[in-house]
């Protein structure tokens, strides 16, 4: 195995974490793959339904101890979580970038929003507040007290291995349930980070599980009668065809958060100069793999002079965008996660194409790279022209560093473009005038609305929304939702005789 | 067709209201018949797919106006129609105890509980205020808008014919969504009586429709891409392989209420002359056709003097229950909904006998009816000793008139009875003792919890709450978790460049 | 007495109403006048120090039952008196413009505003839930439990006679307290027809009393040792000098809300076909006697070619309204509710004249008065140019029909101006850039804000709010807060041994 | 000054700490005198009107930056501050037990109680969060955002030297407030090395001042215009004669917690094992200098023989109390501040004696010191019987470690001397009775109420409430109450033209 210069300490295989005890899966192992020097940084068993029947037998057997538990004092327990993360703010953001490819900068940013989903469910005592009401009639008193189900599964994406299980696990385990989470198996180190502290913090053996794997974990999960609910956040076809149905049968409550393909309009009124990075970001940070990426561009200007000074300007500083190993701190765009992910978004270039998109900036090669690294997950910024509103560039989620760009003459066309897509996580729209702004976040569909915010991620004490395509289930992650998902009502009706 | 003393008023026939009209079915047509009197009264059509689909449709163009209309401007439709039910609250109550058999008191407890949901869901601005954060980062703020989704589904059940739906659709329309309300076909003019007021407070075409019918009308719904979520109350058979999956698989969101069967704990140091009426109405009120209602009494008592005493006055209580028409206001109880479902509950006492129970009060035929009537559908209150845990008539859902009794030496014991059942509606504890009601309310597992309450109803302004076998779902029907469930969270996020 | 057209039936002497009983002061009685036609209406009496005692004490007697009738049942009374205000809409809303003055769509106004904040209270059973805990240590639970407290004055002003009293009232009532409302002796007939709905509606006496009077009945409930708390709308001096200090020094919970001087902020991007009628609406609506009103107009305007053309439009529109008895549909404007406070407005536009400021439109001497009336209390619209932001005019309450016009060079100086006021009700701004509104959102010291709304008024739901010389204490009257003012939270730890 | 084993740590002077820097006041200096043994520890100097003067400017100037601070930003300095305060725990209990006298588990206590209110705190994003509407009427959206509104004033008494302050200054930051504590000058150390840590967490200079001092910072802090508000805890004679009116005089917001002599009442059908210990802690926990301690012990027994035995075992078990140096870990009762506060309490035994009372245990000599330390400040815990409801010893406040008990011959009675005391902080019942304690709960008048909990002390996230006597104001210090305290609504409406 090539010796990384900076190699993640400690962990060469991500083991999974099962009633306090680090284990190795009897699963096959796979190598874990740095995008951009495309070598091996470690390895990952592939768990069995055994493991993860195992987990979920320690969460089970963790949960009434843990139900018992104040909510004041599994508060303290995540107090010092948040400490310990911050503590290690760095290497967890290191470790990001090593697994994950995105540059440090993004990975800090994760990292940040990771813990501040931590610092919410530390407000637990407030949070999981029930209510009270004297005299329903005489006499008679009512009382709602919020209690913890079981046990869930937390499933999280290869996108953003830190953050979004944290979006979720905290308030879980702070309601008083235990958790099995189940990383993406390409990025399995930050959750496996994540686990040491959550062990040096003192939690209770079973009350925080990891189980690394694939379909067999979540089969597991979805199959399990122990299992509560599950949060998830993947594809759209895994949410719709296996996640969300999975719960339907099983009787299990979910939360699921699938693709988008979000669409960004952009008035001829807009700030330009203040627009045009907040675009850059929004399209190509992260290298496009963010569910609140933009995807496609509309340009409103019926006439067309203000739309062609615009694409330039943004081409121009798509072009300039330097690529390269994250680690550094002057890359401003690392690789995408594996060969196989840029192969599917070169299709798409292709779709494209094909469909009648010309290529303004071609980012099917990547230049501008620094560093001496295989290209083999790189790709460029793509900003492709005569794009029209029913291609599938448009319809379908690429999830890459692309941006396609309609113009249309009117903001009511560019609203109806956001509403036919099938996916409605997070649109937003460029323009200084308020009149514009409040008709578009009215009229649009979408579960995050940003007015001049490329990337509409709400903050850890907000629920991260979306609807249609984008998210089955009713409640979201984060905040006070994500506390009320992870509880149930106990109403109790006292009169005493 | 038999002419009624007091006739359910110009509707012979239950027609469709759809897109503010009255419709009548196309489907086949079949009689409602009065348990009591075993004659109809009425006949209603069962829908077809054509017809459920014109209801979505005139409910889904209806959406984008009611949607526009203010909340406040919605309200005082609601605010309307609270005045008009309770203008009308008499027949109403009549309408109930004709159709489905309960005593005219049990209606009219019925119908104030149902005028309580609307008045509840009359307070809907403040309901439905979203979050806001100056300053999430400097100079930029995020509002959480709450927004409805579009058109919902309503299934209602036999037992409840007026107040059931009124757990839902009054939120429903609150929030902004227009809805298909499905009444049980053997109910169905309780629902077609609030119809009527629906139409007098002069809500638009479209936003309250009702479509009577059975599977074809549930499936309709159920496949119906239109449909954002549906509300169920039913049997947990229904829910579980149903409703629950039905709306997994396409995408729905769902509260789902199942079956029961309750366990009621005795205390020995309980008062006994209050807790007698309370288990009285808890166990045979509304002929025990209630999820709520009582099945199996444990009473803890390691000697076994205070339980002989206990049951001896129960049975002279339970004897003595003046039985015949609801509409006679000295009636205690009324039959129960049909033979077919007489047969069921007459099965399960045999189960009982069968397995060991003895009749201690025999209600398979019943005595004490007051008038002339057929005794189709009559029985009498059954009390059955000598049960033990594990019977069919402990596990199992009779949903009728019947008691059976179990003696354990202590209150863990009870509890433990309690958890393993796989319904956990409402449990309750008649005690004086606080800390064996707080142990009872802290161990059992169960929506609803009473102290010394037979009936643990939450009051309109709480959720319905329910676990395990009896609910499906996360949100629950009534008051605050109803405003929730029927509206999506926007969050926009607001930077001014 | 002079006979009405159309006069305030049969209420000709506005009796008190204490302890469900009309009874009439004994305190000297004056005449209540019509300002328009300035004749008699009525009389009112000036009650005595006694007469307020008498009220308190009913209202003390009747507390305790009152407390203990369940919410739920509270919220019907309310949901009655709902009713009976819609049912008599039309004759309130003439009473108001029979003895305040303003037009009969501006009664109209207040009067939905009065019934939105009874239909809000409607909502207590929800608005008055506490808080529960299970387990803050093992075994001890906390609950929060809202009581109401006893008895509250409720003291109104002339400008808004019908609604005020309802800005506290309902919830007043709703939370289980009783009230004293004492209205302006002024405009004393509002309030007594609302009066005479409470008493339909089937409060128990002594819940809802009325005193009519002056200082005596606010000095007797200031000092009375059971009122627990005041709630004032009226002058700032009052406020700082009598009603704040007063309940500080006699241990009352105190919401005091005082006069205010509101600036509107014009930038030259506003809409300003739109503004303007905005515009007039908030300067001369109510004849200018609303503490939403606006009274200086701040323009910016760098160059003043914009300001030219706004002011010229502004001031054909201001000279176009036209006055009269409010009682004719067409009229919009009405006189000033008295000759003195006609000449303090006087005064006041003698003193913007004397510091230097033109008379662009001079309303000294109404014109355009239709129908036969006498001009005592006739005012017509002034807008003043030539404005300096120290100007007595400009830093002091004037509440009429009046307009002071200052320009300056950029929104930061408006912001100045309106910040350096003592005065901080509702400040608005008109534009149509969102960073501009945002800005002034931010950065203006003001309890309301508008963004192109002339009037700030809340919702019913919402808090009437207030800052610095405007209000005095905590919480506001409206919604949610005058929940939590009128209660008491009582904190309950069970541990059961 | 005498060396003790163990010092206050490099701190002989404490010191002023303003805008960021530690300032000697220019005031005279008094001795900390530690009450175990009698001698200095450090000094104290009693500040200035200047020095006043001087904190509230630099927290003036301090505020615009901080407000403009993100509350999640602001919330990592309260991370911080929870976790450095964790880490000196011990340090920090230990101060206490020196300055103040009380055991050292008691410190411990407090400390925790006061660090669990800066993790409240923490939750400020989540806590502060305001209201949104969409259309609250066409194309017309409310927003409520809660703002803070500039410096408040926190004053301290002497018996929590630690906790108190933090009731209080956390969510007064959190919000974006700054603040000037005063501590009580007896015990100026505790707040001085919280100070310390809130230096070493880098609040911003300005943001959280402390000045030393009595009387002339109080009043410097009334009369000084740019304090918004004061949160008081103290005397009921300097609650009602100074704060209250102090404030409404000069239009602050206020909260101000005074005395308390607070009622237990003991049903014969309490657990008599589980009670004593709770009494004791109770009744002669913290000295007695607690003003949710008991001092009047209720026994309701009809014959008597309950109440004689309950007492006995009661007498035996208060004279077994070991009192010393609480810095020694057997030690189970520490002295009185100081001799003064000795001698008012040893008037009031002396005055029940001459009332009528008799001594069953005689506590005015301290028994059962270990240790050698003079016994200026010592009492021992004095049980007196033969008392009545009308006698001082009841009705006033003595706060000592004493226990006055009267028997009654029922519940009612027991509640009728609750509610007749002028004060209503905490009172409460043992029993095993549900229906007792829910009489007791819903008929007494009392903030706290406890039930088989002898000190009603509310968790960090809840009220600490009070009535009457014990309290003025309307909110409460402690989680949503504070932070709702320490914000005003600006309630923003938009338009958009």
């Amino acid at each position: 195995m090539a010796i990384l210069e900076d190699p993640i300490k400690g962990m060469p295989t991500a083991l999974n974490y099962v009633d306090g005890e680090w284990v190795e899966s009897k699963g096959e192992h796979i190598d874990v793959v740095n995008p951009t020097t495309h070598e091996p940084i470690g390895r990952v068993g592939i768990s069995t339904k055994e493991e993860i029947d195992d987990a979920v037998k320690s969460a089970q057997e963790a949960f009434p101890d843990w139900r018992r538990t104040p909510a004041v004092s599994r508060a303290r327990y995540l107090f010092r979580l948040a400490q310990l993360l911050e503590e290690n703010f760095e290497e967890l953001s290191r470790v990001q970038t090593q697994e994950h490819g995105k540059t440090i900068d993004e990975s800090r940013g994760e990292t940040r929003r990771g813990i501040e989903n931590v610092e919410v469910a530390c407000g637990i005592p407030t949070m999981m507040m029930g209510d009270s009401s004297e005299d329903i009639a005489s006499g008679i008193d009512e009382y709602l007290i919020r209690v913890p189900l079981g046990t869930f599964g937390i499933i999280g994406p290869y996108n953003f291995p830190f953050m979004i299980p944290l979006w979720s696990a905290p308030y879980a385990v702070a309601t008083g349930n235990t958790v099995v989470v189940k990383p993406s198996s390409e990025v399995p180190f930050s959750q496996t980070k994540i686990t040491e502290l959550v062990e040096e913090a003192g939690f209770p053996p079973g009350v925080w599980n990891v189980v690394h794997g694939g379909r067999t974990v979540v089969g597991g999960m979805l199959e399990h009668p122990d299992i509560e609910g599950i949060t998830f956040v993947g594809s759209t076809p895994v949410m719709q065809d296996v996640i969300y149905p999975g719960c339907g049968k099983t009787g299990k409550r979910c939360i699921a958060q699938g693709g988008a393909a979000n669409i960004i309009t952009i008035m001829p009124d807009c700030n330009v100069k203040a627009t045009i990075p907040g675009l850059l970001t929004s399209f190509f940070g992260n290298a496009g793999q963010r569910c609140l990426a933009g995807q496609t561009l509309v340009i409103v200007d019926d006439k067309g002079d203000f739309y062609k000074d615009f694409v330039e300007k943004l081409s121009v500083a798509a072009k300039s965008i330097v690529i390269g190993y994250g680690l550094n701190e002057s890359v401003q765009m690392g690789p995408v996660r594996d060969a196989k992910k840029k192969e599917n978004i070169l299709k798409y270039i292709e779709i494209g194409i094909h469909e009648g998109a010309t290529l303004t900036v071609d980012g099917r090669k990547a230049e501008k790279i620094v560093g001496d690294y295989p290209d083999t997950c790189f790709l460029g910024p793509t900003v492709m022209e005569n794009v029209s509103r029913d291609m599938r560039i448009v319809r379908e989620e690429i999830f890459g560093p692309t941006m396609g760009i309609i113009r249309v003459k009117d903001l009511d066309t560019a609203i109806e473009i956001c509403n036919e897509s099938p996916y409605h996580n997070g649109h937003a729209i460029f323009t200084q005038n308020g009149a514009y702004a409040r008709k578009f976040q009215y009229d649009v569909i979408s579960g995050n609305v940003g007015i001049n915010i490329g990337i509409v991620a709400p903050m850890a004490f907000y629920p991260f929304s979306g609807m249609r395509g984008s998210f089955m289930g009713i409640l979201h992650t984060q905040g006070k939702e994500a506390v009320r998902f992870f509880t149930e009502s106990k109403v109790c009706i006292h009169r005493w005789l």
